[in-house]
């Protein structure tokens, strides 16, 4: 796990660089002006399209569906998708239900894009175009390099897709600073650390965000539960705030995750609302005084990537503090089978 | 509370009654072939949408978006919902962001529809139409007789948009039974009290469910955590077998629903393995045995209403067992205020 995360500078690198030939595989395939866009994707590959979700809703204007795959695959639904993208998102590429709900929402009227790590696979192939992430091979059971580069091709499928690049919460030029900012998150582990002995041997975590971040914090919450068991929930802060915020008391901790975007201020509400019902407030967040700080040069639109570094490196200790391995934690295998 | 969830058969079958009158009020304003639907909604209102979510795209053979209200009301993003069709949900009608973001989508093309408990009410005064719940003041803070019947106001929704009613995993008769079927599940409490004691002092607890019966899955959750403060989470069988397994083991109590529907099999696969790392398995299902019995005379398509009832009982007989006033607790307000 350790080694595959301190991939990701060279594979961002490589990525950012090869912006201008995705875009352009990718705008051979899109709708003018899509219909709507549905994503499908499981665990990991989910919250990276969480953030594609509101990158893609940005650049069309149109709302984006995340896929709910037993609809096809269980209750056999044939849908009309003219005029509609579909993309689909596997590390492997050989996850069997997301390539059948591609393949048939393709064969239902849909332009289709893969998003993969492995560009010669069943998911590439049902696709009418791919952004291979070209990570690598990743061995660890928790994903981190192949999750960083999918927050990323879905960054460069929204440039694709945004007709003004205004549209995006971010510049061509914030790309430079990106792998750097990453390899310095990297070589700073220690606040993981910290937080991680501060979350101690607590049964339970909450991990909120609102807006671009949320599907960072349901991947913070993902790698945590993967590598060390802990009950963790990822959340909105509005949907939290609204009665789920009644799980806190005792201490329990709450992350809050923030990149000064328009949203930073939900955050605070809901870290003034759980420190006074008694639980612990710890930040990831690009302001002074954080608890896992986050590089103040990237625009929030990009952010995602570092939080979920920010993450990696808390399940990584929280694992180790715990005494578990974070390669191969709990018996669980690499590629999900669902069919 | 109580008294509250003992409504319910009456709600329900004034509903029934009125799905002629309010299928031709919705049929007024639906456009004829969506380009798409989405749905707008927070808490138990987000839930019925869930379950809304399958039922639409049944009915219309289009991916049905959950909305992040956040782009509208954060990121200042005005779309193009041309020939789209956006439901707002809200029990009082009264929660700004539900109501500020369906209007904007109508602002933006969409043809919009209420469903809500106040027909006099913002949420209804933005909408060109709205199906009124009619459930009758509701006082306690967690919501029982409003849930069920936004579930109803959906599948009555699923009636109007599907051109073919074979489109929908029930038929026009199924609705007969519900209401007194609700009444056989009210009149039989005494499953969930053993339920909620072999839960006991558990911290956390996983709620599975696949394809219709997911919104209920989350219900269950958000209700066991208004009420009970317990550490609940909704979950997708397919999505929690695949990582978040890693979770289960100590006994940790996994509650699956299931009616006999097409992703049944899913939920056996998921108990096995729970069974297998040292996870209590409880059921919630139509079959002889099952911890939480549901009516066998109910099709899965509507059996979500039954799963939240059963929900309410155990999450009122928790709060009873843990010391915690049901009707109040942990100073939750009724009104969810996020502008």
């Amino acid at each position: 796990m350790a080694s595959e995360m301190a991939e990701q500078p060279r594979v961002l690198e490589a990525l950012a660089a090869r912006r201008g030939e995705l875009t352009a595989r990718v705008r051979a395939v899109l709708p003018p002006a899509p219909a709507g866009v549905v994503l499908v994707a499981r665990g990991s590959s989910d919250n990276a399209a969480v953030y594609g979700r509101y990158v893609l809703e940005l650049a069309t204007g149109r709302p984006v569906a995340l896929a709910a795959p037993s609809l096809v695959t269980r209750y056999h639904l044939h849908g009309d998708l003219e005029g509609w993208l579909a993309v689909g998102v596997s590390q492997s590429g050989r996850t069997p239900e997301i390539v059948t709900v591609l393949e048939q929402l393709g064969a239902s009227g849909a332009r289709t894009i893969a998003i993969t790590n492995a560009a010669d696979s069943p998911l590439a192939d049902v696709a009418q175009a791919t952004i291979d992430t070209a990570a690598g091979d990743e061995l660890a059971v928790p994903a981190t390099k192949t999750v960083t580069a999918q927050v990323a091709a879905f960054a460069v499928l929204g440039e694709a897709a945004a007709h003004d690049p205004a549209r995006l919460p971010w510049t061509a030029g914030d790309w430079d600073g990106l792998p750097g900012a990453v390899a310095d998150l990297l070589a700073d582990p220690e606040p993981a650390r910290r937080t991680a002995a501060a979350i101690g041997d607590a049964p339970g975590l909450v991990v909120a965000a609102r807006g671009i971040l949320l599907g960072a914090a349901l991947e913070t919450a993902l790698k945590l539960k993967e590598t060390t068991a802990i009950l963790a929930e990822g959340a909105s802060a509005a949907d939290f705030l609204h009665g789920p915020i009644a799980v806190v008391r005792d201490g329990l901790p709450v992350l809050t995750l923030s990149s000064g975007g328009p949203a930073a201020g939900d955050l605070d509400d809901l870290a003034a609302e759980v420190r006074r019902r008694g639980g612990r407030v710890l930040t990831c967040a690009a302001h002074a005084g954080a608890d896992l700080p986050l590089p103040a040069s990237v625009p929030e639109g990009l952010a995602s990537v570092g939080v979920i570094v920010r993450a990696q490196q808390l399940a990584h200790a929280l694992a180790l503090d715990r005494g578990i391995d974070p390669d191969a934690p709990f018996g669980l295998s690499k590629v999900t089978i669902t069919r």
